[in-house]
């Protein structure tokens, strides 16, 4: 996800973007991309003077904290805990120790809401401020710069940004307080695994009452009906189809993972949620039959005999 | 909905429809509103005789028995069993003893199985052919034409129908032997109901968790979203609202039929239905609140404190 | 379980039993049984005249109606809905035709509310007399004399039959209408197989996070608490046994039939059973993993990996 | 539970108990009673010497540090995270700052495995022994010595305390390294809990149907049964009976946690716990209507209109 985003800064926005990945190469091939792009751009944009912005480069740090020495604003994209922890606390190069007054950190990763609140809290104790920025949106819309941000956190810093998240997504929302960015994520994803749930359950229905073309009678109905949706289009034949066809864009022990976070955070807050907790109980079965790791609509299998 | 469906037969297809109904008063309306709009498109086709059809009429007839008598082809539309049975069975003008070799009757209701296969038998028995015909599409579509037809049974009445269909509906299946009509609409009719539930379940921790302007970007969001669909568009801001706005268009305790029907389908072909299952639970609990005859979105009642 | 009622109908009651069985070899095989133990009690008893009932003895007839006609009281203990059909209702030597005024049927079978209500109604209107008595407890209870009987419908005929009842079982209860015994019978089941699920959910979660040893503990703790039950002492290693050991006195079909009779009953009643509708819900799974006819508690497996 | 206990340990075991409470008055209440209770003994144990063990005594220590201080082993009996939080880190009068080679800590509270597990590496790092013994039962079997200890951590620690444990139980078990103590303990709960909830649907269902009376006699029926259990005889009432009568043994909100701590460790060990998840929902919705510090039983009001 990150290499896009970055791309998108420099290409679009025009950002000068100093980046730090675990893997130098990637950097480095991200780096070269960007710049063989905007060469393009530049002689594209033929001599006049044009209004476009003047396209951006990517520049490679040595660690998370040369990122943050070299920039007044940080974005994070991480894809687990514990690659947070590491870019965050690591003893040498790690992110936090980098922040000073007048330091900004945009943390655009997926975690629960105490990981990003702590974040925030050792943020703002070094004099920082902090925005956390989950998005809606997976590989495709980071390349197309179609990403939605969910963010929440320091107000000013969410309006200072405005521009690089325009770059990056085609829709950005303040909610509030460190940990309604991570609460939104949380429960559109929850409502997006449970919206596939109900097509897996009818298409396992289908399918042992009426058989394969009635699936795909199935799937032509649904795309009549008043809650058609693109997943459902991009998803369903997958479905039917079975077993080899579930490339992961969205591995079922993640989305397991979303509705346990969910869940927890509605038995906090007192709001019973008993078909997300089937859901869950679903998807923890799919697991048990080994389904962990293929895309989340893999779940049709636990439903098949 | 058989309204409607009677008037764009006779205005759209040109057909001339013998309509029988239990309250006489909305028969001769409609007799009297299709003529009035035959007319009005008439003068308005001018005088050089255009290739629009000859625009149909209206005719009443006494009883179920002299609709079957008049017409080589019969649409029921019935709301209940009980009124299906009247209908179908009554002792003086019941539908069925009218029917003859020839005879043909297409039905767009929605019952179970059971019901749907015991009048096909009566049907053929006689001598008659039978469609089951139940469409997805509530009120607005019936009155815009634009309903889904989920066809089974007679497949040459089917092809014999097909203007008729066209004229009432934007869309027709045909799905094998009696009873997949009807299986396929309980299945699409659960699917939309499990969507609205996830739905509601986001509403409900959002508002609790975050307030009612969460629940505002909640919308937003999810309109962006892979799973963005016109019920949620629809219903949603109607939830949110609370319980001045549920308007019935379609009862929840029709919906919760509708899932004990589906269930038992699933039971019988031995399909696990979890997170249907849970669905329903949670319809019946809104039952027990007294929601059952609200519109189906008021299941997120169910989930507030 | 007829053959052990007859016999201690005929052996504690001191009953002369007219018998039908579709297999008349076992009819057969209980006479004989039943007269060889009659002659040793009754050698047994000396000569002095004691105070026990004259032991009865088992006659056997050629149908349904002749055992009817040939006995005020007809007990019915039928395994399906299609031996009913039968039984009653046979054109040649059906019961219900040999009902006259001042016959008395109780229905010891388990079935759902609408066929218990028919045959109520069958045999009042030919002037008969009706009692429904489910039994809790099967085949080892019938044997012993110790069913529990869950009846209702004619108050009279319940009063009448108090002894015989007492020689079948170890409790009466008297319930009400018809179709309240039937309601009983279904709501203990429900209870009894949600009380297995929930030692079928600990038994999976222990041995998956501490072994075969711990589970061992688990059934040991439980026998110490507050709902240690005979149930768990006899299912409990069984399950934790697995594959072999599920020789079916409940067969899993079975259980899942009894918990949908109940969700049915209670989405009639308006009565959120959300526990229940979960267990079924695994039922279903279970049966679709091919367990239907192992013993219900082999419920297990469908939560194993 | 802590002051029985002691007692007990006084008492019974014929220990000299160090005691700390967050409230002294208790604590002096306790050694007082323990005295008179000691005195009565002696008396009545009459002069010729008999084989009873010396009766004990309870000490009043300053704080959780001074008990540590003056003992080889301490016992802890602790009701919520931030009270163990309180007892084990303050920074005045902590036990685990006391703690030094050769002393033992036998942690009979029940929180999740992570706390168990991070105080057993506290006491370890300090050359401690810890012992995990979270118990079944609750107030009556603590004062009666007759709680069930589910033991983990350090095997010869658990050997030296079984005179300890004797006298303020019936059983003890032991189930391997920490962790595994407060993983059975959870089970267990989880199994009573849903156990529970099934009655609750009966009872809810039986009433809704048929009545209080037949609710009695279900009560009755249940007794018969397989499932027959000491909770239901002692719960199935108060159920019944309704909203006076739930004084709390066991707050709702408490078994909702103990839900909770389950279904995540069923999900770590991709164990699905559909039936679980569902009471825990149904548990949560029990919340929402107020009843959390009700007794657990209280969740059939959940299911009441």
């Amino acid at each position: 996800m990150g290499g896009p985003m970055a791309s998108n800064l420099a290409l679009t926005a025009g950002r000068r973007v100093v980046v730090w990945n675990r893997s130098p190469d990637k950097a480095e091939a991200l780096a070269a991309a960007v710049a063989a792009a905007a060469k393009a751009a530049g002689s594209g944009g033929g001599g006049g003077g044009g209004d476009a912005p003047a396209a951006g480069e990517i520049v490679i740090a040595g660690s998370p904290a040369e990122v943050v020495a070299a920039c007044d604003i940080t974005y994070a994209m991480l894809s687990t805990p514990a690659a947070a922890d590491a870019v965050y606390h690591a003893a040498a190069g790690g992110a936090l120790a980098a922040v000073t007054p007048g330091k900004a950190l945009v943390d655009c990763s997926t975690f629960d809401v105490a990981t990003s609140t702590a974040t925030a809290a050792a943020v703002t104790a070094r004099g920082g401020r902090f925005l956390e920025a989950p998005v809606s949106g997976s590989k495709v819309p980071a390349e197309t710069g179609t990403l939605v941000f969910l963010a929440a956190g320091d107000r000013s810093l969410y309006e200072e940004v405005g521009g690089d998240l325009d770059a990056m997504g085609k829709r950005a929302f303040y909610l509030g307080a460190v940990g309604a960015g991570t609460r939104m994520k949380l429960v559109v994803n929850t409502t997006m695994i449970t919206v596939l749930s109900a097509l897996a359950e009818a298409i396992a229905l289908t399918e042992a009452t009426d058989g394969a073309d009635a699936v795909a009678a199935l799937h032509e109905v649904l795309a009549q009906g008043a809650m058609a949706n693109p997943m459902y289009a991009l998803k369903g034949p997958k479905m039917a189809a079975g077993a080899k066809a579930y490339a992961p864009n969205f591995p079922l022990e993640h989305a397991q993972k979303d509705l346990r976070f969910t869940l927890a955070l509605a038995e906090e807050a007192t709001v019973p949620m008993p078909v997300a907790a089937a859901t869950n109980a679903l998807f923890v079965a799919a697991k048990a039959r080994g389904l962990g790791r293929d895309d989340f609509c893999a779940v049709v299998e636990a439903l098949r005999p």
